[in-house]
């Protein structure tokens, strides 16, 4: 059934409006932010409703796409005193709008009051009163109905005992009708929340990041067309976006040269962040990768193979950028007429200018920093990755974010803000879809237990999309620089499965590469982001076999695919890690066991009880690691688990459950 | 310093303002209800204050009285990473409002970047940055200080090391001229917030009920006079309001006789809160009791040593009540033409009938019941007790509350709504003052520990204040009734100093009347509700001295008059609960412990680390037990304590400190 909009079909403070809602939840800062879903999913609602004295409520839970004139609804439940819960799915890309409603039904109350009458007079009375709410819900119903209800209101004059008139009015076809023609006049509304539906890969995706000048033949600058002849390998991984730094022209004045230095040499080609040169700004391409076409064809490519091109946009300018001369008042000149430098302290980027977002000219900043974003959505980009957005205003990104989602809804962005956790919060509250994390940094036991738990058992979980990255062109931590190659197995499985959605610095990390800058430094020597480099992703000792596996066991299965229902399991030993994540109706369930000592085994004894995994203790249970093939039988709450990282770092069981069959063999599904 | 609304000063989309606030609390529900306070409280409001790069913030908060055009301001500290802190102090019965405002703050953010520039040339060029930063100050600034903040200008110019300059900038002159003229155009303004400020009794009051027609000359119908007689009695237990039941005329169709037997006897008096009878209703006086004279005069007598008289308001009517036959459309008429009588399950009133607050003609209804209010609010009424304000809608709470306010600002109203926590809590969020509780059915140190834990720790405390009852003519709970007098005491240490607000059913409680209707019954026996009682309150084994002397300790201890401030401290003995409170300042600091065996002695040792307190562990301190006025030295975490509750039940310490005087001899405060 679905209802215009109340609040234009009732008087706007009607004093009998009895009913009270409220904490309603999701709801994020009382509303000001949405919640974020993707295509398909449940919005459950839960809310305290209630009213004064000892009557019967009603609530239907209310939704529809924001901009539709007429509401959906649905029951609620109570599930305890005063809450009660609904759940709406959201199938469309965009805004939904939810609320709750609720009324005093005097129908449900005049049940429960007849239930407990026992004196003949006030039965008869009572009937009386109960066959004028049928009578009156006749009154309100469609033809067809209104013949049953006054059927109703007859055979309540009739019956004989209250208990024939309790059978009459509880049966579920009176329930129904009685529900759909409620007297709603003073029915309460809560004022209405909204949801952003986002496509599937909002939430479950698989990124490959990658430089496409790399991609050449050795010594040779790489073009759009090299990286494309890369994409079959990248599909065959499993990945499904692949993420280029930025394309631009690069900047000549400041330009960086190897390993950083502020004095790059004739052949340098700089580092592409430095967006900006005489061949043009952030809407041309770097005339070395190709022409605009070249990369449209990319785009065509990757998409062939079920892959979308993520695009870096870096909101700064190298000195010779065309913006600068053109609009001099977009930037803060210093009396000596220079301006500073960017810095992300205690990082200085000689090479680059920011904007000056408190520029008298900020609307028109505004508005050529949005069309950055629109050129390239015209070319096909729906995934950007946004460099550091957290050195530009926050109001800009919450505007910018809404506008390009007028006119693309179904475009993403990934925030590269790697900053205090209040900032990284309010960047995915105002429209991010996903936010890099602290995974990086986040190796010990507590460390990611702690983390994790925050991120997917809090509200943060309704607005805030982890993207794990075990490695980036910037971050090579210790640990995989001292770890050897169980280190990056280990990494990539705990990004990969705690985290439905990930990536890594692919050719790198393919390639165990881990030698960095300098003792204590997490920068790569000869880093890609200042010279190029050519990867040999054939080797024999390359990780992609054990990639490809992972991203398999991510695809086969629902537990993998979401955040939500991750849950830590103790394991009497510091060095193992143990959680399962379960699909949304708790037939996929996934236990993954890290060692996170990529240099010895380590043992101890799991503490996982089966029963909430729908599992008996009785008996004994399958569980099969799907990375080594092995199926174990487990029984009890604690079972042992021994890892040697040398063969794998890590177990990933899918639960197996025993089915009885018609003929009484057990077997496995 | 104060302004005027900010929001008629500043565009209101300006895309440059930066700062970003949230998470401002208190807040109750999104602002929709506001906090309480009493007179000369202070407003402590955190708040997350944030701005994307490493600019630096300034904060501040900003409050005013409701309708005062000006804001005053106060600064704000940042106490950690993007949380700030200030507060305010609210002088006036009344709204206040308050709110955060913040900027980026050039001058903050120069200084910042200034000390960490090492290069000369930078220095040259940042010292030309703050002299213009000076300079554009100097031109918002008041002439003298214009002066000033021109000095400065040149000093920097002239300023030979950035030491120089850095000293320069950091003095307290220049910080706070340069805090006073902030350039703050793209200042960012949070939503105002509430609160509502009582007068004192609010936070802190002493209630003893009795029933005036009981203070006669045993076997006659007492008097507001003979009421009067009793005020000296009261006034010395220490008691500053006193409550009575409603003083209406009482119905005489379906009267109630004595033990609330449904047939009267011709010579009983009915239940005060059958309300109405030929001789009036909500706005008469029961002719046995006096005339609406006398009644003031009760109040006047009352004010004279220092009580207030509050006054039961019951919205309901006995079926001779005047309303019935003058607004028949107030109630609901079954088929039969009668009213369903009042339930309150599982109570029944066959005597009296419930307004029908659905009745079309709601507006007139709410404007009579509000007219009974302020009809007595003209006779000097102060505070009302609200009988099961929880049978009546919650909108016309909302509503009734706030009109009263409008005229009598400093009014109180108490909820007796023993009820479901959610309902309970929403009266607290409209407006109820004071709010009856579970107290007398929470006897276990488990359940007394959890209970005051979440009243007094939790964010309830900014709205619901609690009133603990150990008894009322309703309440007679099994502890009191096979405890004997031990119980009585312990039960009246609990309510006193667990709860600022508190209160006793006197007259029984004096005397531990301690008889119930029928076994398993909280009913008393011959219960004043339907008959005179007489009552000896010179008795011997009164416990009128014991009140007293609680009263005194409460009187003389702020740490008692406040809900704040408590903490429960584990003893290990389930039968002992021990808890401190202090004031706000901590300089008064009381601890209690009670045993809650009414029939043995108790004994364990008591975990108090005393460093919290302010105390050394390393040296003893005196504990001063302002019950039996013995004073303890303790020293340490762990003091035994034993309590024989047939000499008194508990043990109410003073901490004393230890003070090294001038001329080093220790003595005790």
């Amino acid at each position: 059934m679905s209802r215009r909009d109340p609040l234009m079909a009732v008087a706007p403070n009607d004093g009998r409006r009895r009913a009270v809602i409220s904490s309603i939840e999701p709801c994020i800062d009382s509303g000001l932010y949405p919640i974020k879903r993707v295509c398909g999913e449940q919005v459950i609602v839960t809310a305290k409703v209630f009213c004064d004295g000892h009557d019967q409520l009603r609530s239907v839970l209310c939704f529809r796409q924001l901009g539709q004139p007429d509401w959906r609804e649905l029951p609620m439940m109570q599930v305890s005193e005063d809450s009660w819960r609904g759940s709406f799915p959201v199938l469309e890309v965009g805004y939904y709008e939810y609320t709750v409603c609720a009324w005093v039904d005097r129908f449900l109350s005049w049940r429960h009051g007849l239930a407990r009458r026992t004196e003949a007079a006030d039965i008869q009375v009572a009937l009386q009163i109960g066959a004028e709410l049928f009578h009156s819900a006749a009154m309100r119903a469609a033809p067809a109905d209104a013949v049953r209800l006054n059927g109703w209101v007859k055979s309540l004059h009739d019956a004989a005992q209250p208990a024939d008139a309790i059978d009459l009015v509880t049966q579920p076809a009176a329930d129904e009708l009685m529900a759909r023609y409620a007297d709603r006049q003073c029915a309460t509304w809560a004022p209405a929340l909204r949801v952003w539906v986002d496509v599937d890969k909002a939430a479950f995706s698989s990124w490959y990041e990658l430089f496409p000048r790399s991609c050449g033949q050795p010594g040779e600058h790489g073009t759009f067309l090299d990286c494309a002849a890369q994409l079959a390998h990248i599909a065959a991984l499993g990945f499904n976006v692949v993420y280029l730094p930025p394309i631009h022209p690069i900047g000549r004045v400041q330009r960086k040269g190897k390993n950083n230095s502020v004095v790059a040499g004739a052949d340098d080609p700089g580092s592409p962040w430095a967006i900006g040169a005489a061949e043009g700004g952030h809407k041309s391409v770097h005339p070395q990768l190709g022409t605009l076409d070249d990369f449209r064809r990319l785009i065509a490519a990757a998409k062939a193979v079920g892959i979308d091109i993520a695009l870096d946009i870096a909101l700064q300018c190298a000195p010779d950028h065309p913006y600068v001369s053109a609009h001099p008042e977009w930037f803060r000149w210093r009396p000596d007429n220079t301006v500073q430098y960017a810095e992300n302290p205690p990082k200085k980027y000689q090479d680059l200018y920011p904007f000056d977002f408190e520029t008298e000219a900020w609307q028109a900043l505004w508005d050529e920093l949005l069309s950055i974003f629109t050129f390239w959505a015209e070319q096909g980009v729906r995934i950007f990755r946004v460099d550091n957005p957290h050195t530009k205003p926050i109001p800009f990104w919450t505007w910018l974010i809404a506008e390009v989602k007028k006119r693309y809804p179904e475009t993403l962005f990934l925030a590269e803000a790697f900053t205090r956790p209040t900032i990284m919060l309010q960047l995915a509250k105002i429209g991010f879809s996903q936010s890099y994390t602290y995974f990086a940094w986040r190796n010990t036991k507590p460390e990611i237990t702690a983390y994790f738990t925050q991120l997917t058992q809090t509200e943060v979980h309704d607005y805030f999309r982890p993207n794990a990255w075990p490695n980036t062109p910037d971050i090579l931590t210790e640990y995989l620089q001292f770890g050897g190659r169980p280190a990056f197995m280990a990494r990539l499985v705990l990004a990969a499965t705690l985290c439905a959605n990930y990536g890594i610095y692919g050719p790198p990390y393919e390639t165990c590469e881990a030698t960095s800058l300098e003792p204590g430094s997490e920068e790569y020597r000869d880093s890609e982001k200042y010279q190029l480099r050519h990867w040999d992703l054939d080797q024999r000792d390359s990780l992609s076999d054990f990639i490809t596996r992972i991203n398999r066991i991510r695809r086969d299965n629902p537990a993998l695919q979401r955040d939500a229902g991750l849950h830590f399991y103790p394991i009497d030993n510091p060095l193992l890690l143990a959680y399962a994540k379960s699909s949304e109706d708790g037939s996929n369930v996934i236990v993954v066991v890290v060692n996170l000592d990529p240099h010895h085994v380590q043992s101890g004894w799991l503490d996982l009880p089966p029963e909430p995994l729908g599992l008996s203790t009785d008996h004994a249970f399958q569980v099969h690691d799907l990375l080594s093939d092995v199926r174990l039988l487990w029984q009890g709450n604690r079972n042992w688990i021994a890892i040697d990282p040398q063969a794998a770092p890590a177990q990933i069981f899918r639960l197996r459950r025993r089915v009885r069959s018609e003929r009484d063999f057990d077997y496995f599904l």
